[in-house]
């Protein structure tokens, strides 16, 4: 039978990388289809708000890949126990995210010198900033982000966290034992580290 | 009774208008905390992620505006009625939040002539972009966003609108006659028009 999901977004982890990380974790058949560039100007025109991943099921798509995250760590139980807990992942996702959008604008700049000096802000103000305080919720944690045990921020933390080092040129967790020690139990499972052996190469 | 849930912000509608509208829809009591902005540097360092809104409820304090509002419209029941309904109202959600990302560089630019270019800009490519598209899923969804009924998308978006307005001196919603009918449903609700009338009175 063919697969039941089909996600669909560029040839990179990026932003669907969470929701492979999910569909791997619960043993969930998918379709990975991959935009090659030189053809996301057609493909961009046909999807609902102009972006991916979007996500095909019983012949309905839908986009945001936080939207599709959640609703897939619901389908592999990496949610909370109640509707507090759910608002707890919720809100330290949204914080993750945070970083994200912060550090979108070194991505976008094309001027050498302007994307350097972006780039030490961002080591600066966004990695500093926010960093030593999710080691801190880390640390109170159990070594989890979020709830004293695994959820899917934790997937998104660790899925993200390569951007980081992509953005900064270094290791960014180096200094943050606990945020990389999310990383490192996250990857270690064992449906997530075949899924790492079997998805296809790329640049990061 | 004092209230079970304190909401804190600033003196404005914002981000915390949402979950004040969920507050009121559902006839739940709610403490209205409303920072001055000189006291914002103090308070700022108590909060989990130096951000508001906050909500506190049995002792524990939760940030980031959508998540909080996502807690509140399970409790008021202006959710979907199975997972992949809340994962259409959630894509929908967060595509209105990428207006609101879009149009925060606005506020935040200094200089008089770049904030009239970057206004240009937010009218022509950002709203322009979003806002027929936004129009066209409402003509499909009988007068909401999505659905086909009242959500707390449609919750989100009247109050972001007001912000629409607040950024480019017009009334964005004057060539989009479905997207103003929602704005207008969701303030015609008794709750939400008792709200407008009793709610401190600002700027905007």
């Amino acid at each position: 039978m063919a697969p039941q999901y089909k996600l669909t977004y560029f040839d990179v982890p990026g932003m669907a990388e969470t929701c492979r990380y999910l569909f791997s974790y619960g043993g969930i058949e998918f379709e990975d289809v991959r935009i090659k560039q030189e053809n996301w100007p057609q493909v961009k025109d046909k999807m609902p708000f102009g972006t991916v991943p979007t996500l095909e099921h019983n012949g309905k798509v839908v986009d945001q890949s936080l939207a599709i995250a959640r609703y897939l760590a619901k389908k592999v139980k990496l949610v909370g126990d109640n509707e507090w807990e759910n608002l707890e992942i919720d809100a330290t996702v949204d914080t993750i995210n945070d970083i994200r959008q912060k550090i979108i604008a070194v991505f976008l700049e094309k001027d050498d010198a302007k994307k350097k000096a972006l780039i030490e802000a961002v080591k600066k103000d966004t990695f500093g900033f926010y960093l030593p305080r999710l080691e801190a919720e880390v640390q109170k944690n159990k070594g989890y982000l979020v709830l004293g045990r695994l959820t899917w921020a934790d997937f998104y933390f660790t899925t993200l966290s390569r951007v980081f080092d992509v953005v900064s040129g270094e290791d960014v967790l180096a200094s943050y034992p606990n945020l990389k020690g999310v990383r490192e139990k996250v990857n270690a499972l064992p449906s997530i580290k075949k899924w790492n052996e079997i998805r296809p190469k790329t640049s990061h």
